[in-house]
């Protein structure tokens, strides 16, 4: 007998954890329903037509693939077959794949089902998906993605609703984080102005350094890549932004004066930030310009968001994208988006110990079961009880007090009713606080007015 | 460029399908919780060795099966390669399937977490399932499953409970169903008897034909099947079983006066049915010895529900069954538990237009968008709407009025909200309900009450 495991890099999900995990999405779901987001799902199989060429040539590697049904060899050579060329074979054995984020199935949804969708599209989606990643710390290979997108609008007012909700999800956790905006536009900016736009990258990685290295050695790193001089002189005022959302907008304006594209860039990000100021938020927003998530698909607003508590990398992420559709026909469909890391979220809420202890706690009352007179009564009793919403449980076996109560325990159940012969020769029960040990004799009634207060 | 298209078999879900498919998962998942049952997950990928020869061998043909990352043809020589030999091939290619039931992952589960799991062990468990089956009406490679278990007691409340989950689900459906029931102890006392234990399958199936053929074709195709005639005549009283179910137990306890078994049977049902009896079901219940579901498997009760307003199989079943887990190393683990075939249920509940409007209409009011300074006092607006729990959205683009209120139409959208420039003016919106084509000038505190009421 070989004693069963699962999948490395997958995971069960225990009760307890399910109940933090269902607490998680479904206060993510509320709020996206808040907002007028629908959802969608779409199958955990794609064909590896639709998957394949979309990830890079590295997420072509980490797509799980399914054998074909019946005969896999059919219409393969035996010289085929001998030249165990994997990438090759595999296409011949392997037609579907597992879906490997939710962005690419969302795309194609797009486009198989444009005739019954009415524009702009609010979908979200939660649902797991799989990479045959190294498994590491932290990093699965099944593991679920909380999308938001809205596709079939330019309208900025997108942006800044998606900010609400990354405002509103996080006030509900009770999580304090910082939301980091960026624009793609302005970065364009930069490198279009000291004429190193192949050199975007280095230059942001340089600039998030300042803190850490200091304003000669962030220079110096730039020298080293190649940048020039004369670009690192125009790129100064730009390490060195700080102050105010507003100040860094007037610095930019400035340094940004010739670009037409990195101005377009900065008055994106002047609407965002200033509708969002008269809204209210929890949360403080700021344009961070070393924010490059994404840089290749990502064409406008770009946002992530650190939890200010918690030693995490970003546990939101998203932004405009251009053309999300055109590589299945149908050109011209922009879109926004956010996607919340639930995984690194359940982390952060366990750190700071911010789930609710109704949210955790499933059941509310146990009846001891002492007989199956008793136990007839207290089944009476707990028709009336769920009746009124309460979660409730019947022990089913009559067995000692001890096992039953530790059950009671083990579940962190806050209420046990003991029904015995004077219970019930009253039609009463005796309800026990679990946490204060308190015990009271009360009739039915009286119990579910106990519990709900 | 090829149309996408998704894999045969499969299904995208819309947002109006999801609507509806979540009222049917959030309905069994309260009542689930309601009576004590916890949530687990478990990963759509098993080692292929958890799942194999657990379905039998045409079960093991419907497996979906992972390919091994990286090199797959590593250890093979090219005389197997050259075989061709796909179920030994397979075994190599491939170490993980796809989840095919969630009776086996959770038999996996409480092997692998049973020093975690204090017993009786009451899980529910709402995942898809994936098999590699001819895909026809009504039968998909991916759906969904829905079911409650309690494993690790011996007592027949636990059956009495999962009745009640029944019944209050499909109250809360407004769906009527016959509850049916049997005991594979009564069916083996049967076969006991009559010295046929080998022919109950055909005997049950015999019986089922009662209302459409008629008692003597029944005996003629039982004789066919090679049923002896004595037993035969011994099964007179059980083919013409009618009446109440008491009146059904007191002719089975005189027929079945010499087996053990069968006697047992009949206690266990007529406790189950009692207890029932005192418990106020919204439907009916029926004891119905044609009920045979999963016979190799079940040991104790079993059931199935049928709608009684659409023509369509089983929507409902399950049973009690001995030695979940002793295939995985741990004996003795018996447990009893139901299935909602959500599928189905789905089709039930279109069919009879069950559906509750709030569950489907999921944005309750659209701000139309007539321009920035409108748009800016919509969102003030929002902010107090969305706080007090209405799913609300602005139109984000300025378009013409016609196109927005397309958009609200094909959402069901039941309240739109104007803001023009003298709703602006006197800090008040228009709230024109959808359905009677009203108008009232309402401050945001009335438009609220309005929507809530």
């Amino acid at each position: 007998m070989i004693k069963p495991s699962i999948p490395k890099g997958t995971r069960d999900f225990s009760p307890i954890e399910m109940a933090k995990r269902n607490y998680i999405f479904n206060t993510i779901r509320e709020v996206y329903h808040l907002y007028g987001f629908h959802q969608i799902e779409t199958p955990a199989m794609e064909n590896l037509s639709t998957l394949m060429g979309k990830y890079g040539e590295e997420g072509d590697k980490l797509l799980f693939r399914i054998q074909n049904s019946g005969d896999c060899f059919r219409g393969i050579t035996d010289e085929e077959l001998l030249s165990r060329d994997v990438q090759h074979l595999s296409a011949k054995f392997c037609e579907k794949g597992l879906r490997y984020d939710l962005t690419v199935p969302f795309a194609r949804f797009v486009v198989m089902h444009r005739e019954e969708i009415t524009f702009p599209f609010k979908r979200y989606q939660i649902q797991p998906v799989w990479r045959a990643d190294r498994p590491q710390k932290g990093r699965y290979r099944e593991f679920y993605q909380c999308d938001a997108d809205v596709v079939g609008s330019d309208s900025l007012l997108n942006e800044v609703e998606l900010m609400q909700i990354v405002d509103t999800v996080f006030k509900r956790f009770g999580v304090r984080v910082c939301i980091k905006i960026n624009n793609r536009k302005i970065l364009s900016g930069i490198a279009e102005i000291i004429g190193e736009a192949e050199r975007i990258v280095d230059i942001t990685v340089a600039i998030d350094k300042l803190d850490k290295i200091g304003l000669d050695n962030v220079n110096a790193e730039l020298r080293e890549k190649g940048v020039s001089d004369e670009a690192i002189a125009k790129l100064q005022p730009i390490i060195l932004l700080s102050g105010t959302n507003d100040e860094k907008l007037a610095t930019l304006k400035t340094v940004l004066a010739d670009s037409e594209t990195g101005l377009k860039g900065v008055e994106e990000t002047e609407f965002i930030l200033h509708t969002l100021a008269a809204l209210n938020l929890q949360n403080t927003i700021e344009l961070d310009l070393t924010l490059a998530r994404g840089l290749n698909y990502y064409t406008g607003a770009i946002f992530e968001v650190k939890a200010l508590d918690v030693q995490i990398g970003s546990i939101t992420g998203g932004g405009r994208y251009d053309n999300l559709t055109g590589v299945f026909g149908l050109p011209g469909v922009s879109g926004v988006g956010i996607s919340f890391g639930a995984d690194r979220i359940f982390d952060v809420l366990n750190q700071l110990e911010l789930y609710p202890k109704e949210a955790v706690n499933e059941t509310q009352l146990l009846f001891i079961n002492f007989g199956e007179k008793e136990a007839a009564f207290a089944m009476q009793t707990l028709l009336q009880v769920r009746a009124a919403g309460i979660r409730a449980e019947l022990f089913p076996d009559t067995c000692k007090m001890k096992k039953q109560m530790s059950y009671a325990n083990a579940h962190n159940i806050p209420f046990v009713a003991l029904v015995g012969e004077n219970e019930l020769a009253e039609g009463k029960v005796t309800l026990k606080n679990m946490t204060t040990g308190e015990q009271q004799l009360l009739t039915p009634a009286e119990l579910i007015t106990a519990i709900k207060s």
